[in-house]
């Protein structure tokens, strides 16, 4: 990626929207970047890190993987998303393994480089704080669904999290979104049936409508 | 609890290492304490927070509850530990439920407090991204072990990271462990026979003995 493009790119993401201009070139002369291709790895599980990776464009998927496969995607991350801080900060291993979903771009930051912007301006350190916080409560949420909930409350809770108003778009596909849910794609298919046969949602291709808010609501608490 | 023992006992905390005396009793001086029963309930999920609390004494749990009262454990946090940092750094809700598994001493720091805490020394900012990064790394094992392994599988992980020497003292009830394990009691009794069966641990009251490491090791990976 071209340097200009580059940091026109960060310039935009509210991780780095502190930072001025010398910091931006700084940032952006000393980065480096990696390219991987929709469906390829980046790093396995307990691979050593320090520094800090941002995904600059494309979409991947961090996840844990069973002894016989089965894999459960713990996030999904977007452009301008830091990832696997917990690991610089913590025992320096990279917490699961990391694919992309769509062709994908990440920008990485040494250590020292990574210091010395925290040094310069400590704002930086207070927004890590704030999306690891966001990552927190995420898992939290995902150890709840995953111990308490039946299959269309989680299915429920997902597209109400991800909804804008009352639109779905999955931008992934269905076997995907099954090892989000943490269910079998069969699994899956059956509950959107379900789902829609209710009149909850509709299912247009990769596009999921929300039909009835208080109805799917009401299934995420369990009490439909 | 008297303000010269509370400095006494925070003295030792990591999180406080950095704090000079005038810190210190700053940090005492303005810090209320709470007294919680064992069983009792400190606060509930979505309560509004801000600041920081850490336990003084005593042992809590952090955990979700079904609309059945079905319970799972998230967090287990003995003295020194703070908790909940991440609503204060997000939207300012608890995450879960927080009761008491031993008569307890929560202390509270109030935002102002904290900043200005945060200001004179930024490395109590660093310990806390310390903190939450292995917190998060803790909650992806969860996932991980819900969604992808078996009973026995959870089981070992759990005994593995908590043995010192060999020995895992449990310090609170079965009944207690199978909500972090995320089974019924019936299921954990049934485990814990089973594993006693196999030669990998040995059961005396609250007290477990790993007799078989690599057996244990392998149980965990699911290679048994």
């Amino acid at each position: 990626m071209d340097k200009d493009v580059m940091k026109a790119t960060v310039r935009e993401f509210r991780l780095f929207s502190k930072l001025d201009e010398t910091q931006l070139d700084k940032l952006v002369e000393h980065a480096a970047v990696t390219r991987i291709p929709k469906g390829g790895m980046f790093f396995s599980e307990n691979k050593a890190t320090q520094g800090m990776h941002v995904l600059l464009s494309g979409k991947v998927k961090l996840f844990k993987l069973s002894e016989e496969g089965k894999e459960q995607t713990i996030f999904v991350f977007g452009p301008g998303e830091p990832f696997c801080l917990c690991s610089t900060f913590s025992d320096g291993k990279m917490p699961a393994n990391l694919s992309a979903l769509e062709d994908s771009q990440v920008m990485f930051i040494t250590p020292e480089e990574l210091e010395s912007m925290v040094h310069e301006d400590a704002s930086v350190l207070l927004t890590m704080m704030r999306v690891m916080s966001r990552r927190l409560k995420e898992a939290m949420e995902m150890i709840d669904s995953l111990a308490l909930k039946q299959i269309p409350s989680r299915l429920a809770a997902y597209f109400l999290s991800q909804q804008q108003e009352g639109n779905v778009e999955l931008g992934m596909s269905y076997r995907e979104l099954s090892k989000i849910i943490g269910v079998t794609p069969e699994a899956l298919s059956r509950t959107l049936k379900k789902m829609a046969g209710d009149g909850l949602i509709s299912v247009d291709g990769s596009r999921v409508t929300i039909e009835d808010m208080q109805g799917l609501e009401d299934c995420r608490e369990g009490r439909l």
